[in-house]
């Protein structure tokens, strides 16, 4: 089929200063209606009465994958299952020879989660290509539409895809309880040629992936939009407090050596610490196991896990060590001892200027509010950011609610950041290369 | 066979002040290393890797129970299993009508427990019976030894003893997986003639308790015996704190409602107030239980435990109350709701002076150092004392350590606290009723 090529008035914004005041005559839309009912279909894939469960390689995360294939085939898309199983469709460019644009997202969930974490982005990814295809809109890059796999495991498909992963790392056990070269096989992958989908730096024209925001800030500041900066770094310690275990009624105050209160009191330090400076540092006590864990016995020791995230790897490092000295200081006054283990180290990665303007750019075209903001949570397109240029497009979660149930976006809101993200690559798709 | 009645020197005391001085030539003294033995022997049942499990009905609690009553046996007694499931052995005393003086203890354990808490009274008990009759000392009151059955599990024998616990409570289902009432027909009790075991107020002489510390307080200053000046009411309060489960990474510091920071600020608080103020109180969060209890999500809630205890029900109340106050600002501080339920709340059990005489007289006239002291444990001599006369008689846990394979008492601690039983016995038999 003919396609015209669109490199009309929006294609060139920010560039045509004019288009940020209305919103041009034909410019092109997705079909907020389809994305939306597609999303409404989805919703009972997995569902459970505790929430959303397609966790990757369950039997429902296969089904979520099936629903997504068909999508992609009813959006006139030729889906393939590389090695790495991320579920690839490709649009070739009619210029020659020039890197893919890529978008997309997951479809996996977390365990209890909710319908909006990864299929607004995948949908909306194949949305886009759809709108394209039924509006002859042919770009000069090829575009691939993709969902990567497993993504709420640790972006695990997308890791495979940029080489960050390999055969080696794939025998540790998933939600699933399959591992990940079980749940490769489960899903239509091969371990044997993952080396054949590894995409080098370089290789991409940029990557833009939609996704709901998770937290509350959108909605709170009164934005439509988010236009990503970056996705935070990301520290997680494993603490464990020694104590001693005793009777809680034959053990005076003051001969105590009591886990659950050094925990407590190191809590206590952590929440002050990263609210002590300015900026979006975030740190969270979200795990705590005292032993034996019983009304009666002063605990003997406590598992905990500090969640650290921004998106300046200086402040972690900074914030790493002051947590690691308050945990040597509340050991001291309460005579236990703090053991620390960094179980996950991850860089920040910051989202490309370019990819930002191309979101901001596409964002004002369309007469939407926006807010520069970090990605306090991990995506795919932090994989991404270390082989190319990366922007994220966020979209506002209702009541802040994420990874539960509750989770929710209004359809506006959805049809909203498709229509962004449309855009932002066709912005990107005029520029680059040029 | 005719036996003497000790009338003696020791007998009087403190009321022949000599013996202070210097252990009287032939005061009697119990068979420190039969005792000893008994117990080293007594180890072996319910032993695991983990600790000594005997949990009341468990196999093992029946095998020390068969144990115990051939020691009774041996001692020369006449044990019989009551309806109540209490090992009970009488000996009859030489004037008659009077009420019977009781010593005992218990022999079940807690799961992962240590050798010495129950067994060192209850074996120390029969020691002192088998002493009596082997040196041909009668008493003028009837002695009855008795080995309760359940303590760990809230004094279930002794409760049945004096009728605090009837028929109606023994549903509830003990640790080792049996309810009360089948345990009780597992020990060879009988629900149905409950009633005709009760012992009624004023209907004994005296209940005398030798058992472990169970804490560090005798070890630290360098006592030998402890008189205990009573046994500590108890508090427990289980605590709701409930928050917003939110994601780790994309939710602001400013806009959390964390239950794991919400309970580790209240557990700094109980431990501020509790040692606030002057006195021995205890106060202990032993149970923290998160939900959902992982790295990356903010808690939505968390149940956890106070255990408060002291001698004065004055101060229980008020620092419940005091809790409850702390719980509801340290909510408003931090978005979340605390919603207290009282689950325990035993009154203090104060020891009778005259016994607590008896024993600090019996241990000077042995040359012991003493320590008046409260137990912050829970022992069967808290029902005994809502009947009658209470006294009990601690002696050093080391290390402070207890409900621990590491609990650990000395073997000539443990024969002295036998010895001070004994002359405790017979001091009072020497005063009571006279």
């Amino acid at each position: 089929m003919q396609r015209r090529e669109f490199l009309g008035t929006l294609a060139a914004v920010p560039f045509v200063p004019g288009l940020v005041r209305g919103q041009p005559r034909g410019a092109p839309r997705v079909n907020g209606a389809r994305l939306n009912a597609q999303l409404a279909q989805f919703d009972a894939i997995g569902r459970t009465a505790s929430g959303i469960n397609r966790v990757a390689y369950a039997d429902a995360d296969l089904a979520g994958r099936r629903f997504t294939l068909d999508l992609f085939r009813a959006a006139g898309l030729a889906p393939v299952v590389d090695a790495a199983g991320n579920i690839v469709a490709r649009v070739e460019g009619s210029s020659p020879g020039r890197p893919p644009i890529i978008i997309g997202s997951h479809v996996d969930s977390v365990t209890d989660g909710g319908n909006y974490d990864g299929p607004v982005g995948s949908f909306g990814a194949i949305e886009v290509a759809r709108t394209l295809r039924e509006q002859n809109l042919r770009l000069r890059h090829p575009l691939e539409v993709v969902v990567w796999q497993n993504e709420e495991g640790g972006t695990i498909g997308s890791k495979l895809a940029i080489g960050a992963l390999t055969d080696d790392g794939l025998d540790r056990r998933a939600r699933s309880g399959f591992t990940l070269r079980e749940g490769l096989a489960r899903i239509g992958g091969d371990p044997s040629r993952l080396a054949g989908v590894v995409r080098p730096p370089g290789s991409i024209a940029g990557y833009f992936e939609l996704h709901i925001e998770q937290g509350g800030v959108l909605e709170q500041r009164g934005r439509q939009v988010g236009v990503v900066e970056g996705i935070v770094g990301l520290r997680w310690l494993e603490v464990t407090v020694t104590g001693t275990a005793n009777h809680a009624g034959a053990t005076p105050m003051d001969q105590r050596q009591d886990a659950v209160l050094a925990a407590a009191k190191f809590t206590v330090a952590v929440n002050d610490l990263v609210r002590a400076e300015p900026g979006r540092q975030v740190a969270t006590v979200g795990r705590v196991v005292p032993s034996p864990n019983t009304t009666n016995i002063i605990a003997g020791s406590v598992l905990l896990t500090v969640d650290l995230r921004d998106l300046d790897a200086t402040k972690l490092a900074r914030l790493t060590a002051a947590f690691e000295r308050a945990g040597a200081e509340v050991g001291r006054a309460t005579g236990t001892t703090f053991a620390f283990v960094r179980t996950v180290d991850s860089d920040p990665a910051p989202a490309t200027p370019a990819m930002m303007a191309h979101v901001e750019a596409a964002a004002s075209a369309l007469g939407c509010t926006t807010l520069t903001m970090p990605s306090g949570a991990g995506h795919d397109a932090q994989e991404l950011a270390r082989i190319g240029p990366m922007g994220m497009i966020f979209i506002p979660s209702v009541g802040g609610v994420s990874h539960s149930p509750k989770e929710y976006s209004r359809p506006e809101d959805i049809t909203r950041g498709a229509d962004v993200l449309l855009h932002a690559v066709l912005g990107l798709d005029r520029i680059a290369g040029r």
